[in-house]
Parts: structure tokens; C-alpha cells; sequence
């Protein structure tokens, strides 16, 4: 697959191999755990965005906190940068070697390290998925919501402030984690927070690292919250004739405090693209796709005024999957909405945005960024989180094209303006990474990207965690 | 009354006047908006703490954002504390001079900013109280939900995380502040976050701020979540025999994810101290006070769930409060447990302190800080917002009487080292203030105390913004 260049207007990139003696004195250290095979390198040298950088100079396959303590230590000394790998399921560039460097891949460290199943809360190492960790508590009565869609590590979770379908309910990783172990820039381990629920103690560094994206330092241990698998869940589908409609009969769900567990949106041309791809006769109008968890009674009672709610505003075709195998297929083929547009163009590459708006402004920013994309003449995908206000746009683009790379990008800088001129966010829950560093200073304006600067530069002075991501020239 | 000495192991007070030449400028830039007569600095000189520290040189008394930023900038220049003031209810000396300085009385900033019925957030002036809140926002069919028991300035309990009676349904300030003005140390204003309900965009400055307690910035604006005003309301009381029949009712309601909106812990001891005040005949056995909000079907459905669990764990004399009336009463009465106790004992003070552990170890933490309060002799209040792990100690003490200070401060002593040793935080809601420097730094270590005093350090070099809190030494 041909990669997409840097664009030029993007921080300058700045690699440099790693010198002889750090790698030396990480292979003494390290062993076989050490790997500075080509092969490997540009493995951990990607993500999912489409950028071409060259990998990192060697990989660590860390197994334990004193490892990463260990490594960080080592690099430090070399003031080379350091750079965790989960899943490498990013979309925003975060695991580039932009500055060269190391790279810790922690997925070897994948256990859970304690349940405590009356307190609804787990601890893991950062390279537990989320899969995983469902699987492994799934006797215990709970479960944990989070779902980004891809398998993404819990580390890379945390470090991204993930969340996706389910967090319109549960919430996100900024709700959801409780303590951290850290090992910061300068090797030491730190940890944050407690298993208590709440708490008044001091600065609240859980929440400053959860969303960090390895810039301050990397996740060793992740406590998060769990909660009781629902004894009932219900799914259903609704169409309607416009975007509108489904967006107002989301703000009304939410208005009314129904606590509904999912609820997406996929426009018509999403809705065709899936059709296709998972072999479905879902009427290809704009789409809401529900989950009501809870008591049986609760079920029916959040569908039942769902369903009123919708019926009010035209929705037509409300249908039901009562069967677990239906409501698994009907969100198997909402998870692979990305991949049913990528076949709908062979040989395409998704050049993938998201951003996130006060409810009330979600059909405009929707409706104007649908009419953009289509006078484009790029083919694309939108899936929404709209319960919270948050959408995806994917640009299908040729890769070989510049011009449609282009068309791409200037779509994602007018879609960001104008989530940002709404009172929005340039990015919900994929993180800032590399693409969206313009677009953060856009958004928080140059007191508050001082602040985050100035607390890079204390808790990291010699810059070597994750360089060159959230902030230009750091 | 008597204020109780400051305790000698606690940091030592540095008190300093202002420079004359200080508050020359100030009374200059602000006429009349500055007071130095001493039964207004006194009057800002302390808070519900009941300790004794001079006061601080002037209050100014500000009206909108610019007063911050010029009386920051000033207090700046002469490298003078400077010290934000809103309902005065802290409970932890947070609003003490310590180290002498300027205070900023934000209460005159008491204006509904703009209020966003269907995105359900409102951005207000930090000197607007929670009540004043929801009465400005009443006809608009939302809530805002957190209640700390007095009617704190919304500033002020964003400064320390606040929480209360709702939080188990409805969050804290950590999970329900959206965005922030804050002016910082060099009197620049920075905003962090948008009204986008969740956000992966650079650093979570918000919650950063959110909980530092005056040490980072004072806030100008702050933006937070409303919820709809719930359809249906119901309350309800159930006695037990033991504290630990409450605790395990608890932890069963909370594993079965059922949505209670409050519940409450009151021991026998303080249910009798409530029944004197408040005239009311409830069993004097450990108590739990219960609301339930919903449509009517489902609070009907959720109070049954509870009763049958309250009647599995020996609960017994399960009785509704049907009417607004019985309803307000009960929760008057216990938003009066503070009065009831002080009352109980003529002339006394009260010590009081809060903790927060995981919930299955609550009832030892409960059982154990119990016993020792009773063998002290040192009559004592107890009310806990149980479904979080969370509840507060109230020791009555003679403050004349020295020994019954250093009791109770060796009984809070202990319960803080048992709430830690038992994977608790040190306060859960009431924050570090003065009294729990040395607890904080027990509690988080020296690494994680390292990380927050580099992020204090870098953020206001020169050490105005509320010095002495939290750390020691700072």
C-alpha cells in the first residue's frame, strides 16, 4: 500500500537513529526482549494513519514495570525519545518515531493484575484489550463499556482518553479510570489515585496522564471502573427521511434523561456501504442504531418512549432485534462501517476525523459537512456517537492522488472549524497525535496550549516522551 | 468563641502584611471594591476550619473577570499571595491567609452566564451558589445535582471537587464541569475545554484545575452539566440493627446497578442527635436514607428492588416519604446533622473530616473508626454518602479543652491511616486544604507529590496562588 506523504504544513520532522551505545546498553539490558529488525522496526513504526515516517531505532518488548522503568532510564540518559505501543490501533499518528527513538511495545504486559468484583473495579497492565478483559471478567457478573470499536490496548485507551459507543451512557476513559502507575520521563514509577470512588486529594493526575498521549510519561498499571452486566438488553433500528429528524429525536432522548446505552447514527450513504459489505436490507436512509440496557421492565419502558419519541419526529421502520444474534449482527456491522466503505473503492485509503459538538448544535455541523463532502466529489462514511455529539467523517481517497489527499484534508480542516465555531471539539475521542496539532491551537488558544507546554516542560525538561505529538515544536 | 490553636506539626505561618505600597495600587485600581478594615479581613480570614491564622491585608472584592486579572497582575508585581474567597464554607482551611496576602471575594460574580437548556449545560460567574443555581434554572426543567450541604459558591466547589448527597447517581464536579475561564498566576486568562460533552483534545486542563483548590488559578467562569428535573421523586428510610446490614444493603444496591440517586448513612448515635434537633421520632439504630429519581414506573421498580434487598439484610421499618413535604423534611433534617450535633453539646466545636474507600471495605472502615470514637469519649457525628465509600467523622470537642483537640486529632489520624491502609483516599470530598498536607503526602507518595509540586511550580513560579495549601512548604 503507498503511504501518503507528511504533509508539508505538519511539524517538521526531525528523525535521528538512536546512537550505538543506547542500543548496545538496551541489548546488555534487555536480550531477546530487544529487536532492531527492520521488520519489526516499521511494524511499530505505523499506525493506522496513513503517514510515511521512518520507524524507530530498535523496539523493547517490555514484560514488566521495571522494563519500562529500565528503558526510560536508558533513553533518558541518551535524551532519546521514547515511545509506547499498545495495539498500534491509532489513527492519529500518535506511535510515529517522528524524532526517531524507541519504541516500548507493551503488549507482552497483558495480565490482569486484580479483580475486585465488589468493588466493580479491575486493574490490568496497559497491554490487556478490551476484548481481553471482557473475556477474563466475563464470570464475574460485570463488564467493562468502553468500546472504541477497533481492540485497542487499555494503555492506549487511557492514553488516547478513548471512548466510543457506549460512553454516551458509561461515559469515557476520563470517567472510567480510577488510579494509575506511570513511569514518567525520568524513569521513576508514579502512581495516581486510589480504588476509592471519589476523592479531594490534590491534583488530579489521573486525569492529567488519561488523554496524554505518551507525552508525559508511560502507563504501567490501569485501574478502571467496571459495572453490572445489564440483565436485559434490547436493541432496535430506526430510519428516517432526514438527518434532521434523527438528530432531534436524539436531543429529545437525552432531554427526557432516558438512559439509553447506545444510540448511533449512519447516513444513508454509510447505511448503503454496510448493506453491501455485511450483506443487509437496512433502508438506506439516515439510520439510528439503539442499545437500552437494564431491567426487563427498564428495557421496555426506555424503548417504548424511544420509539414514541422517534415516531414523533417521522421515524418509520422502528424495528426490533430481539434475538442476541440479531443485535450482535446489526453491531457487527455498525463496528465494520469502516470497512465496508473501505471495499466500496478498491485500493482506497480512509483519511479518518472526528470531532464533537454541544448536542444542539449536531444537525447543522452534520448537514453542512454532508453537503461539503458531497460537492467534493470524495466518496466518504459518517458514523456518529450522536447521543454525545460525536461523529466521524472517513475520506476515501486514492492514495496515488494528491489532489484527492488534499480534498481530503481541506474537508477535515472546514469539518474542524466548524465543530470548533459550534462550540465544539476538534476531536472527541481519536486524540490530538500529529494531525490535529493545528487544530488543538485552534481550539484552545495560545494561554491554555502555554499551560499544557509549560507542564510538558516540567514533568518532561529533556522532551523525550512521545516528541513532536499534541504541541508543534516540542 | 474560641478558635483552636494552629496544631504545631502543621506548616509553619509565615504571615506577612502586604507591602503598602500594594495595596496603595489596588485601592487605586479599585476604589471602593477594596476593603482593609478589619472586620471585613477578619471576616475573610476564616472559613468553617476552626483554626486561628491572622488575616489576610485587603479583600477585594471583584466584579468581573478584569478585576481578577489586574488584581492577580498586581499581587504579581510585589509577589504577594492571593487568596480566592466565594461562600467561605471551606471546612479544611483552604481560605486561610498563611502566608498573608490579598484575598479575592469572587461573591459579587454571582450571574447566570448563559444557560443552554438543550445541550442541559449553563455557564455561570464562580460566586453563583448551587442554590441560586437552581433556582435561576428552575422553569427550564433541569437540575444541577451536586449538593455538599451548604450552599457553597460554585467556584469554590469546583476549587475543591465537591460532591454530596447525589453524587453516587450523578457524579462529582470532576465528572460534571465542562469548561473553565481561569485567571493564573501571571493574571492571564485561560479557558480549558468547550461545551462538547467529551473531548480527546490535549490535555485535560479542566480537571487539572477542577480540585487545586486555589493553588493553580481562580476561576472566572465556570461551565457545567445539567440533568433533566426527574419525573418522579421518591425517598425512603430503612433501619438496621448493625452497621454492617446497612453497608452490605448498600454494596448489593449499588453491584445490582440500580440507579439510586442518594443514600444515606446516619449511625444511632447521630439518628438520636437528629431526633432531638429536628423533632422527629426515627429509630435510633443505623439508619439509610434513600432517593430514588426516575420515570414513576421505574422508581417504583427500583424501590422495590431495594426494599426486597434492605428486608434480605435484616432491614427493617422500610417506610416511604410519599409527599414533597415528609420528603424535604427528612433530607432537612439531614442536611442538619452538623447543627443537631453541634447543639448536642453546648459551647463545642466540631473536628471534622471525611474519607472515602472501596466499598466492600467500607463497613470495616466504619465498624473500626466507630469503636475507637466511642472508647475515646469524645462524642462524634457520623453521616456518609455510603453508596460512594464515602463518609464524614464529626468530633465535639471542648475548645478550650486541649486534650480533646489532640484526641480528636489523633481519631481523625487514625481513621485517615485506616481508610488508606484499606485502598481509600484521605478525603473524598472535602479536600486537602491545611489539615491534610501531611495525609496527602501519605497517601499519593513523594513521586506523585513531586509530579504535583513540578506542575505547581510551573505554573506559578512565584508561589501566589493560595501558598501553603496542599503541599507543605510551598
Amino acid at each position: 500500500m503507498n503511504p501518503i506523504a507528511f504533509p508539508t504544513h505538519w511539524p517538521v520532522i526531525a528523525h535521528a537513529d538512536a546512537p550505538q551505545s543506547l542500543i548496545g546498553q538496551l541489548r546488555e539490558r534487555f536480550g531477546s526482549q530487544l529487536s532492531t529488525s527492520m521488520a519489526v522496526r516499521e511494524q511499530h513504526g505505523r499506525d493506522e494513519s496513513p503517514f510515511d515516517v521512518p520507524p524507530p531505532s530498535a523496539v523493547v518488548f517490555a514484560e514488566r514495570t521495571t522494563d519500562v522503568e529500565d528503558a526510560v532510564r536508558l533513553c533518558a540518559q541518551f535524551e532519546t525519545p521514547v515511545i509506547a505501543y499498545g495495539a498500534g490501533s491509532s489513527i492519529e499518528g500518535h506511535l510515529l518515531a517522528v524524532k526517531g527513538g524507541i519504541c516500548i511495545d507493551v503488549s507482552r504486559m497483558d495480565q490482569i493484575v486484580s479483580l475486585n468484583a465488589e468493588d466493580m473495579t479491575v486493574t490490568v497492565q496497559p497491554g490487556v484489550t478490551r476484548k481481553q478483559l471482557n473475556e477474563a471478567i466475563k464470570d464475574s457478573g460485570l463488564f467493562f463499556p468502553i468500546d472504541p470499536g477497533a481492540d485497542a490496548s487499555i494503555g492506549g485507551m487511557t492514553a488516547t482518553r478513548a471512548s466510543g459507543t457506549n460512553a454516551v451512557r458509561y461515559g469515557t476513559m476520563r470517567e472510567n479510570v480510577l488510579a494509575l502507575e506511570v513511569v514518567t520521563a525520568n524513569g521513576e514509577r508514579v502512581r495516581t489515585g486510589t480504588r476509592a470512588k471519589k476523592s479531594s486529594a490534590g491534583y488530579d493526575l489521573t486525569r492529567l496522564f488519561v488523554g496524554s498521549e505518551g507525552t508525559l510519561g508511560v502507563m504501567t498499571e490501569i485501574t478502571v471502573r467496571l459495572y453490572p452486566t445489564p440483565e436485559a438488553i434490547s436493541a432496535a433500528v430506526c430510519s428516517f427521511v432526514s438527518i434532521s429528524q434523527a438528530t432531534e429525536t436524539v436531543i429529545q432522548i437525552i432531554q427526557m434523561g432516558i438512559p439509553i446505552a447506545r444510540v448511533e447514527l449512519l447516513d444513508a450513504n454509510t447505511v448503503r456501504m454496510v448493506n453491501v459489505h455485511s450483506k443487509l436490507a437496512l433502508r438506506e436512509e439516515p439510520m439510528l442504531l439503539m442499545e437500552f440496557h437494564g431491567s426487563p421492565a427498564s428495557v421496555k419502558e426506555q424503548a417504548e418512549l424511544v420509539q414514541d419519541i422517534a415516531a414523533d419526529n417521522g421515524g418509520n421502520a422502528f424495528a426490533w432485534s430481539a434475538t442476541p444474534e440479531d443485535r450482535t449482527r446489526l453491531w457487527t456491522a455498525r463496528h465494520n462501517a469502516y470497512f465496508a466503505a473501505i471495499q466500496s473503492k478498491p485500493g482506497c485509503r480512509a483519511v479518518t476525523t472526528d470531532v464533537c459538538v454541544p448536542i444542539s448544535r449536531l444537525a447543522d455541523c452534520l448537514l453542512e459537512s454532508i453537503d461539503e463532502a458531497n460537492a467534493s466529489g470524495i466518496p466518504y462514511f459518517l458514523v456518529g456517537h450522536v447521543g454525545d455529539g460525536n461523529f466521524h467523517f472517513g475520506y476515501l481517497i486514492d492514495p496515488g492522488v494528491s489532489a484527492e489527499r488534499d480534498t481530503a484534508e481541506a474537508l477535515n480542516r472546514r469539518l474542524v472549524e466548524r465543530a470548533l465555531r459550534l462550540g465544539g471539539t476538534c476531536t472527541g475521542e481519536h486524540g490530538v497525535g500529529l494531525h490535529k496539532i493545528g487544530f488543538l491551537e485552534q481550539e484552545a488558544g495560545s494561554a491554555a496550549i502555554a499551560v499544557m507546554r509549560a507542564i510538558k516542560q516540567a514533568l518532561d525538561p529533556r522532551n523525550i516522551m512521545n516528541p513532536g505529538k499534541i504541541f508543534a515544536q516540542l
